[in-house]
């Protein structure tokens, strides 16, 4: 486990500072090369890149007759400047599975490996990207989406057709992820591991105003329309709209303004802005307060003409169940060697809540070090690292029992 | 005028969106360049650039013995997608100067052009740049200005050393500037021109939050120190800062969040506020509220941890009186054609403002359609262009009869 997460590590557009691999970047595209150049020295597996390049690393027999299999996996992308363990764990614990299958060199036929494209969503602001293809393939528009520099998702996958009409290249029994927690309730309350009995629902929405880019100094505080003053209104109430709502967060983590100079009034600023709960019903609240506060943020300014402001349409990811066969299985095996355990919701989202609609999907969380992810800082101890791999090889082994 | 402007005008980095020419870019140096290659056919004129990168198209006399000129000048650096006659209009005035009182093909030896370089401030957050060195030397500390990709003023200027031990290469006996208002009071009082008789100061001040990036679904909201609320606080209430204070100016016109990530809470949130007025005590007055409001922000943010933030070092350009003698020149002849004008303060920051430091100067303004400018939309009728020139040429007439 460590040491194919050290060399994963080393690949990054920004040494020393943490790990930057976005999606569909050369980068990316490395780290995905780097794992199946370790795998590919036992017989009996193939690579297979799909349509988004999620990358499928399988026994032959899973691919040429479609023999069911217990699939492993997570992503390689991370965030900018992010850690080194978010995704890059569940990659070596399924990678450390296939190893420990393998016989005298030969493949285990019943184990595979897939790494997703873009779980992270930073390039294209999509997020989940691959597996939501695996999971049934992608509306067109969704080909659409664009980086900041202006490449859209459709000029970077391998086959944007095939994207949207999605035959997968393998048929999975079960998925399992391994994941670090991101946050300190495991640590909180003593457990080694938690078992995630549900994964967040996440919705996201531009908040744009447009206003008139003009003169700083000539313009005098009633002629000007400034499109940030009533952006950063919004942007500064947000914390209050989770208020009394337990385990929703809310987070504006982009804000552009347009032209962008300081002696220019802005003629167009854009945040985005996030928030997650593990209820339906949570996130129609605080979507009814955000859309209260934006319509109420005119009157609200003043010093000036106010620009208009409004919402763009709203990006949704449904909270997901997980397994309950699955979570059995493995609090089974968590209770046998007495390790202590938690089950848990997931504030993050994952693949796995993907993965859920084509089989059963589930999967575990080891501590992070104080809770810090996406940030260079990123840590978990070693020795729950090497537990990963070793619990994510006797759930596989259950899985294969049970279902194959 | 017309033509030289329309020239101009296509020297830009973004075709079809405005006129883009930053401060010590290739299309910066190409406008200079333009210029001189129109006047260079005029024989006895030399250009000259200084250590800032300043063009001075000057007669040989002016050069070589120091002889006294009247000198008319402004700027070619732009906003980003800003307009076509911010700067190039006093450039052109003072190029149609040189043209007409040239007599058989040789220069005046009274009459001289400058061209200042990044004016605007917008690459390195400076503004005045190369006027201030030409009004005597700028700081050591100026050189190490940073523009957001790195490269610093000293990498940009022909001579970092010789801008701060600076030897102006010409003797000017008064700075003469015209400029488009920028504004709408000449048009409300049905003025044709607009004598500046003071120039606003300005004070540029950076709003920085420090934060901790962390994942923005597993962090949750009292375990965040999110560096962007707290700053989208202060913006918020600028306007609010000069209410009850006349003719004053507040705006934040740029605002970065770092690492910028949708799902990411902000590590770092930069807002640069500036402020503008006529009198050093309304400076005064903004500037305390302002650090009233940053260091009453923390109590007041609710839900969660806020971040630290800050004022960074406060930029200052002292507001400037204009010269009453030149001033009266103008209106003179003003009266005497029977054009309509006005005495007016210049929200906006101008060359001649420094210039004043090293010899008499004076500007005058022509309207401004709808007062829009910093926009692609900037623009002034035909008629008034051409005005420009002409009043341009009669007022350094009358400055070499009484000056030279």
């Amino acid at each position: 486990m460590l040491g194919i997460l050290r060399d994963l590590r080393g690949i990054t557009a920004t040494p020393g500072r943490g790990c930057t691999r976005l999606a569909y970047t050369h980068f990316e595209d490395q780290a995905h090369d780097l794992v199946w150049s370790r795998l590919r020295t036992i017989s009996g597996l193939v690579r297979e890149d799909d349509a988004a390049g999620n990358t499928f690393i399988v026994p032959t027999s899973a691919l040429a007759d479609r023999k069911p299999i217990v699939l492993i996996g997570s992503h390689l992308d991370t965030v900018i400047e992010g850690g080194w363990l978010d995704g890059a764990l569940g990659v070596a614990a399924g990678m450390s599975v296939l190893e420990h299958r393998a016989c005298d060199g030969r493949a285990d036929p019943h184990v595979g490996l897939v790494i997703f494209r873009d779980e992270e969503g930073v390039r294209f602001n999509t997020g989940l990207f691959g597996s939501t293809v695996f999971a049934g393939g992608c509306l067109p528009s969704d080909m659409e989406a664009k980086a900041s520099d202006g490449v859209r998702v459709r000029d970077v996958v391998p086959d944007p057709d095939g994207c949207c009409e999605y035959q997968p290249p393998v048929h999975p029994a079960a998925f399992l992820e391994c994941h670090i927690e991101q946050g300190e309730r495991l640590v909180a309350t003593k457990s080694e591991v938690g078992v995630v009995s549900s994964i967040v629902g996440i919705r996201r929405v531009e908040i744009v105003g447009v206003g008139m880019a003009n003169h700083a100094g000539t313009t005098d505080m009633r002629r000007r329309v400034d499109a940030l003053v009533p952006v950063a209104h919004v942007v500064a109430r947000c914390p209050a709209l989770v208020d009394g709502l337990d385990d929703a967060v809310i987070t504006c983590g982009r804000l552009q303004v347009d032209p962008g100079a300081p002696n220019i009034v802005p003629g167009r600023a854009t945040a985005i802005v996030e928030f997650r709960a593990q209820h339906d019903a949570t996130l129609d609240t605080i979507e009814g307060r955000l859309r209260s506060l934006v319509s109420g943020v005119t009157p609200a300014v003043s010093g000036g003409r106010c620009a208009e402001i409004g919402l763009g349409p709203v990006v949704t990811v449904a909270p997901t169940l997980t397994s309950d066969t699955l979570n059995t299985l493995l609090s089974k095996i968590l209770e046998s060697r007495g390790v202590p355990f938690l089950y848990l919701a997931s504030m993050a989202g994952h693949d796995t809540q993907r993965a859920a609609r084509r089989c059963r999907a589930s999967m575990f969380f080891i501590p992070s070090i104080d809770g810090v992810s996406h940030n260079p800082d990123e840590d978990s101890r070693e020795a729950d690292i090497e537990l990963a791999g070793d619990l994510m090889l006797a759930w596989a082994e259950c899985c294969v029992r049970e279902y194959l």
